[in-house]
């Protein structure tokens, strides 16, 4: 399978923060992020492999500030790096209060997909290939993370 | 007030076609694709005066093709001109199948919004400075049509 | 195929607003209203040709007033001409302040709508008979209204 | 406080079953059909009464035939009683089989609702007064109701 | 069939009231309530039926507090009793002010449920046993309360 | 500040996977199970506190099977160790087919909270005491997470 750039299967993903996102604080449920955060990856996930795709994992995630009903969350995703049958995809919300016109970074999520075939079952995905200098850097990260990955993966106790 | 780039207003947003959004056909409503563009043609208008908006009229608007539950939905939304107290976005909605990878576009949309100050009255907006040639060719169509929809507002009869 | 009544195919239909309809201003979303004023439409356009349909346009639409969380909205639509394949329904919303009692138009619209053989594609559909004045006075206006849909569709600029 | 007519408050309320209302078996949830219920008596308590409301009880409900992804529900709502500060609401839900053009009985309910004042306690409702032999009959239906209402509520061994 | 015990198929169920369940008053509407009611009542059928389930009625009803938002619901949901084809559940609902740490009951209800066979068609349940003394006044409750639902269903006149 | 014992803070959630819940596989979202643990964990961590509490991060989280309509969703949380103003709550979620029976374990997530003061600034929080066994160990593997996190915090590098 031919490799396909990063730039095919970028996503760029904007919502508006509704009062059926929030609690009764009216900022937005970290729960909310985190469902655009996976629906963003998984349109990326798509797009690079055309095929169906579940989320394996995600990594650990920092909300670094709160967002409010009004404002809206921009999510950008691009697969950062394939292996044999799983992509890395990262992404980074940034939020806006529209009225103040300040943008600032509230979460960034390394999340893992895996393309499924007709029958459902894990697939072989093309190869990613990275074309900027940031790309080139995410894809050697994301090697790196995914050796941790697996090595957590052997060592971990189960939770709860 | 000084005139804001369109760019700096424009809008990308991504959505996924869910059961949700579908009727037992499996293909999405009409006023599914509708809120959508609402949404997105609100957000350029609030980016570009900083304020909060409400929509005022949208033109005419023709589905050219159905879309379907695991398909994406691309919209793009840009400030095309500004009048004293209101604004013209254009939003172009286009669908990808993203197993086949084929895109094609299934509705675009004219829509007007009004800026409100703090008591909830329209307000004078901020001009708009279109600067690449087809953002300019909007800014004249945009003009052509508030003039149409002046002269259709005082000769239409009223629905139903 | 034997004609329909108009009264037999309209709709009656109420809507609370809700806070889940609304951005932070408290009023309710131009594209919620659009998406009731769509459901309503299809009802009316189903009863009538008794097959699935879908959207095929939506005309032109002003939003007259801003409607607010608790308030209702009462949504009539019937069925006021038929071509060959396609529907033209008539939709007008009226909101009702339930504490003051009073009633005012918001909107109306006129949309087209197609019906599905078992195929998914058009066909033709049952007459339908005007009976009451306003309904015979609707019919030559939707007769009217679709010569300039079809003059407009071959002579507009494609949007975006 | 003078008396209201029923027919001031009656409601008709029109929803289309869709994917999100309903369980894998593709029938709609019965909570779904109660929530409608609700919404449509509380719409019709409080036009008549002009005042917020809240539920205070429904009482037994059958639920008579499933209904389908596709179907319309058409709910009418009127006023059968008030007494000093409660009122009670009937409700009737039919299903239509929008391609058989069907139509069927799928569930009545009786509830109690009462009227806040501004300071959230229950107020004085004003009168109604049933005009036709059918609302004849449910006012004093509902009257008998009321009664037997009364009586269980002081007998009844509390649930679970 | 082998007799189930209660125990195996109760349902504890928590849910937190968002901004989405309540009307302008921001306490939850009652049909919010009861759909959360009817949801843990339907989970605790299929786990004693071991078959989809769709609800047949509903036992009156009193909406004993207001619940706001923010707010915690807690449901238990339990088989009381078991006749050839049919399956009353208990459910009792409590809410719980986080901040205060107070917890108290709302509201409580009785529902018959049916399994369904692979043709969509009533059919037989195995029986439940009651173990617990509270499990076994329930059980007897029950077969009473069943008793009168029968009579009241061939004398009640229909609503609305 | 007395210590207050996991028990009384621990949460039981129950969820029916529903249409609305899934994309065009039939399979939950990974974004929708996130959403549940996050609710659930911010339900144990407001029980703890007695504050309105928001979501500072989750750590890594994989996604061990896929969940299908009409299966539910048992989630379990637990608040597992207090440090001076922020919490680490555990959940487990397991998966049940009402049919055949069978449960078992789809992910397991550790989460931190924030309590905030009426100025919406993060405050002391009371110990937790743990006392069987189980929580013991939570606890002292808590606190062992917590400085993993404070270091990996301050030698991450940022994502995208």
């Amino acid at each position: 399978m031919e490799a396909k750039p990063v730039s095919e299967s970028a996503v760029t993903m904007t919502e508006l923060v509704l009062p059926s996102h929030t609690n009764s604080l009216q900022s937005a449920f970290g729960g909310v992020i985190m469902s655009w955060i996976d629906i963003a990856a998984a349109i990326a996930a798509q797009r690079h492999s055309s095929r169906p795709v579940v989320t394996a994992s995600i990594d650990a995630l920092n909300f670094i500030a709160p967002v409010y009903v009004g404002w809206v969350v921009n999510l950008r995703a691009s697969v950062n790096f394939v292996s044999k049958t799983s992509m890395e995809v990262g992404v980074r919300a940034d939020a806006e209060n529209p009225i103040e016109g300040k943008t600032f970074h509230i979460a960034s999520a390394y999340l893992t997909f895996v393309a499924l075939d007709n029958y459902g079952k894990p697939m072989a995905i093309r190869p990613v290939s990275p074309e900027t200098d940031a790309e080139k850097r995410r894809f050697s990260e994301a090697q790196a993370r995914r050796k941790l990955r697996l090595q957590s993966r052997s060592t971990k106790t189960r939770a709860t």
